[in-house]
């Protein structure tokens, strides 16, 4: 299989290089290692593997989903081997200080690496992911000792990772999680609850599964302040660190689901008696850092967690998009408007102006996603390494506002570019012998974990605007407005652009100082969704009209590349003309204060 | 299974008697032997069988699709048997005159109670309603002869229907068929071609399958005008109208789709020589009518079929909502924006805004989408029964137009409502434990089946609207702006709503002129479908203005019917506080002639 009806290699070098100029990172020390060359290397390395071992059994692990036969969860084959060469790669460790085998390379360049595998198979790609969030999050507050023991064969392929939040009766509301840790007299401690919709939780592809739970240590605090972050090995590890005794976390069932099918999901029982490790009732839990901190360890991990989901969904997004490129290209159907001579041979399908206008915009939607997938990477690297302490301290205010709307984002308007995948597919995008279908079922996800899009919502205009008394929320008008400035300046076409996107701006201020002035808690955020997306819809109008002025610094070159850059500008002008004015009533209903779903009564449905 | 997560019983009364006033057409002569009792009785028959024999197998239906073994297709028992319950109630002859054994029902009252097996299991009831659309379009255009030999096994349930259009190299351009149908000397004809996407068109369920089928005449014109309409049964009857010899219709393969999955969906060869009735080659047709005239008589049918999407987007889109707000009720998850005391009792999730804001949207779409659905309905039966033919052809002209909006926005909005069904359910409404997910899978055939989303909007915009001089457009904003008056002298909440429905509909009248007085046939429709989408968003909030209207006039009761009058009147709140005003950039963009999808070239994507 071929890469390039997964991403475009073209796009990315646009995006990494012409736009944000990653290259440049490689003055820092960090990075001083890495070249242009180095980061294209790794790109096409991830792209090939990604084509030829995991794009390969994509439909087929969709097809065959995991199986419990009582004794152990089955896969398909082409999962491990897939995993054993993605494990090859180092790809894992690709962000990782070099003192624990990492590649040091930055996060922009990672994203673009990792984004690959998530066009190709999501679903196989999500044990790595998995398994990297973790150890980031034991790299971060683990001590020396648990990053030694666990990260080190994580990062070796050789453990994977899960993250333990959700029961089944706390999922979105974390307060109440109910799994308990009771402490031991040697340091450990004793876990007794159920974890639900566990991805990875088990399955026969690694030696050992690291579980990272949230419980309470009886005692503490209700509510979020009582939770603690603790590891929790499916295996128990002798002193050597070899594989001991069995730990007492027993799967009680597969969760079957509409998509992410090759991603095995769990529901977990921890010391339920299966097993009675060194002959004691409870799993064996080890406590990362210091008691009732685990929600605020566990969301450093969040985080990375939400961009990735915005990533895999733009991933999704993509390669459907390509995909219904290349059938729009081929499939001949119908003729111009103009031409109503039957005898006329048909034309393909993407002459038809309907089918240009989904072409575009998917386009729009899934390189304006990836443009702030990419953004948010480089703001990580701005975080992590900028020389000045203010610029890494703006990095991190930036970053944490974007969150949510990078989460939410390409969910929504990533998978409704898979549906307009299928719509360019007509009937045969509904069966299942294109891959456009599957796509469509695995992205329907995204709006779902990690945090919902209500959620998400809430985050974003609870806390996210308010917080540091609307900092961060200033710091993002400023940055838009830094970048309409330089438009404008540019004149022509991205000048006409910065007006529309200038004035979305202002009314985002003027909208939230509205919604939070009420003084009513309830009432500001009665349409926090509505906020998110029309706040969501002037990010990437912002994302294309910088993609815009990246255009027209390279100038009009002749040959491909002509082809490729009025394609950015079509893009963005198909965002300016038919996506960034559905904000215009979304910020009118936000203004009005409106009550609708607050004055419904619970009956009147 | 109880009927109540299929549809809203109290609903359906509403709209039938409180609204559309159904119980008057019974002063008319075709509908005299009917009372509000008979029609009540056969809604509860409807509920009934759709909820005990539909709704029970439709999960198991779409887990084991049908299979072909090389010998027959398989299809689980419960298809058949619930099959064989719904002939006996002799609701597919419901609108039927009494002659051919129908119960001469007006389509209003018919349309709800194909609803409830729509919304039940929208896979099994579609053998019976193309065996509808079939037996609906031999009555109008077959021979008597026709009509007793092919109608009448239809009408018992003995013999199902299909509808044979599209092939592999032509579905939307129908223009380009190529299936052949020669002329023998006793007057029948010998087919000769590949059909495609033939829903029912192969097996175990029926003593014979009816094909109705779009062949050339060699010798005709080109293009549509040389489409010619056949029966072609698969197995041929004798001259006493036992089963004969088998016909020359053989299975290629079936198809794997998304959604849908209990509908067999097949790929079929005619004339391919596996069989050679009375020994010569070809499959035997009977000519429909006059040569050269089916694609018109195609039409007859495609119009109700296309209203029947509608319908059965509407009821998977109803039963979405109605489940999801079950579930959003008996859910405890978080607490009140207000209540940050973490030892407080959970909520259920109906009392959080983001979630009442997910259920009245779906609320204002599946209530408004049925109202439409039930009001094209009614002016069918004006259309065929109205005492003054200045009523029928006014009621034939609107409904016209009215059918690509009947057929795209329910299938639109409410694939739409049901994406906001899962999120409602969260983590496990992506669960095959749920039925959502599968309403939604299910769903997504609407918008491309019978025409696509596309094709309804050319046919909207460039046939439609521009027919008869204008003259339908003409009528339906006509008829828009009288529910405008009634409800400005309405005064109140009414008036409103009024004000801003008529500014709408203002809207339409200079943007369809905008786009046809410009003399430019591709620049007029190079928006069609955001036209189409603005639109059909104004017939909507027409709708809910209509319903609201309807409410008005019952005055405000106690009891269970104060809270779902109030529901209706909050729904129409939603409908134009959050929907409608979705219309005013679609109408810019129009307006502003906008020439994005012509302007972009093939090799730009």
């Amino acid at each position: 299989m071929s890469s390039s009806t997964l991403l475009s290699r073209r796009d990315l070098a646009f995006l990494l290089h012409d736009w944000l100029d990653v290259g440049r990172l490689t003055e820092r020390p960090r990075y001083a290692e890495h070249s242009r060359e180095t980061f294209d290397a790794v790109l096409d390395l991830a792209a090939q593997v990604a084509a030829e071992r995991f794009a390969t059994h994509n439909r087929a692990a969709d097809a065959t989903e995991p199986s419990f036969d009582g004794q152990r969860v089955r896969t398909i084959p082409q999962v491990k081997a897939a995993l054993e060469v993605f494990a090859e790669t180092g790809l894992l460790a690709a962000t990782m200080d070099e003192s624990v085998g990492g590649m040091q390379l930055p996060h922009a360049v990672a994203a673009a690496c990792f984004a690959w595998f998530q066009a190709a198979n999501v679903a196989t790609a999500a044990y790595p992911f998995l398994t990297l969030g973790n150890a980031n999050l034991l790299l971060a507050h683990g001590s020396a000792e648990q990053i030694d023991t666990w990260v080190r064969p994580m990062v070796e392929g050789r453990f994977f990772g899960t993250m333990c939040l959700s029961e089944p009766q706390a999922g979105s509301s974390l307060a109440d999680i109910t799994t308990r840790a009771e402490p031991q007299d040697d340091g450990t401690y004793r876990l007794v609850g159920t974890k639900m919709w566990i991805s990875g939780g088990e399955h026969d592809l690694a030696e050992n599964i690291v579980h990272l739970v949230l419980a309470r240590i009886p005692g503490g605090p209700p509510g979020v302040k009582g939770i603690s972050l603790f590891i929790v090995p499916k295996v128990l590890l002798d002193a050597g660190g070899a594989l001991g005794p069995r730990n007492d976390v027993v799967l009680v069932g597969l969760n079957h689901k509409l998509g992410y099918r090759g991603t095995t999901n769990t529901l977990l029982n921890f010391g339920e008696g299966v097993h009675r490790p060194y002959g004691r009732p409870g799993a064996v839990g080890y406590l990362v850092g210091e008691p009732h901190q685990g929600l605020a360890q566990m969301f450093h991990m969040m985080n990375e967690a939400r961009i990735g989901v915005g990533a895999g969904a733009t991933a999704l997004g993509y390669t459907g998009y390509l995909k219904s490129v290349a059938y729009a290209r081929q499939r001949p159907q119908g003729r111009p408007v103009a031409d109503k001579d039957p005898t006329a041979p048909q034309v393909p399908i993407v002459a038809h102006a309907d089918v240009r206008r989904m072409l575009l915009a998917q386009k729009s939607y899934v390189e304006g996603a990836l443009a702030l997938i990419l953004y948010c990477g480089r703001l990580l690297d701005e975080e992590k390494t900028a020389p000045a302490e203010a610029d890494r301290s703006r990095a991190h205010l930036l970053l944490d506002l974007l969150t949510p709307i990078a989460k939410s984002w390409p969910s929504q308007w990533c998978l409704a570019a898979n549906d307009l995948a299928i719509q360019v597919h007509g009937g045969y995008g509904y069966t299942r012998d294109y891959d456009v279908e599957q796509h469509w079922r695995d992205n329907r996800l995204n709006p779902i974990h990690e945090g919902t899009h209500g959620i998400q919502a809430l985050d974003l205009l609870g806390r996210k605007v308010t917080m540091r008394g609307g900092a961060g929320l200033e710091l993002l008008l400023e940055t838009i407005r830094a970048t309409v400035t330089r438009a404008w300046k540019a004149e022509g076409e991205a000048a006409e652009l910065a007006g529309r996107l200038g004035a979305a701006v202002d009314r985002i201020a003027v909208v939230t100082r509205r919604l939070h002035g009420a003084g009513d808690p309830e009432l500001a955020l009665a349409n926090a969704s509505v906020y998110l997306e029309a706040v969501g819809h002037v990010v990437i109008a912002w994302m294309w009209l910088e993609q815009l002025l990246a255009v027209e610094a390279l100038g009009d070159p002749d040959g491909p590349d002509a082809d490729f850059l009025a394609g950015k500008r079509q893009a963005a002008r198909y965002f300016f003309r038919y996506e960034l004015p559905r904000t215009g009533p979304q910020f009118d209903l936000l203004e009005s204060l409106d009550r609708t779903t607050l004055d419904t009564r619970d009956t009147w449905f």
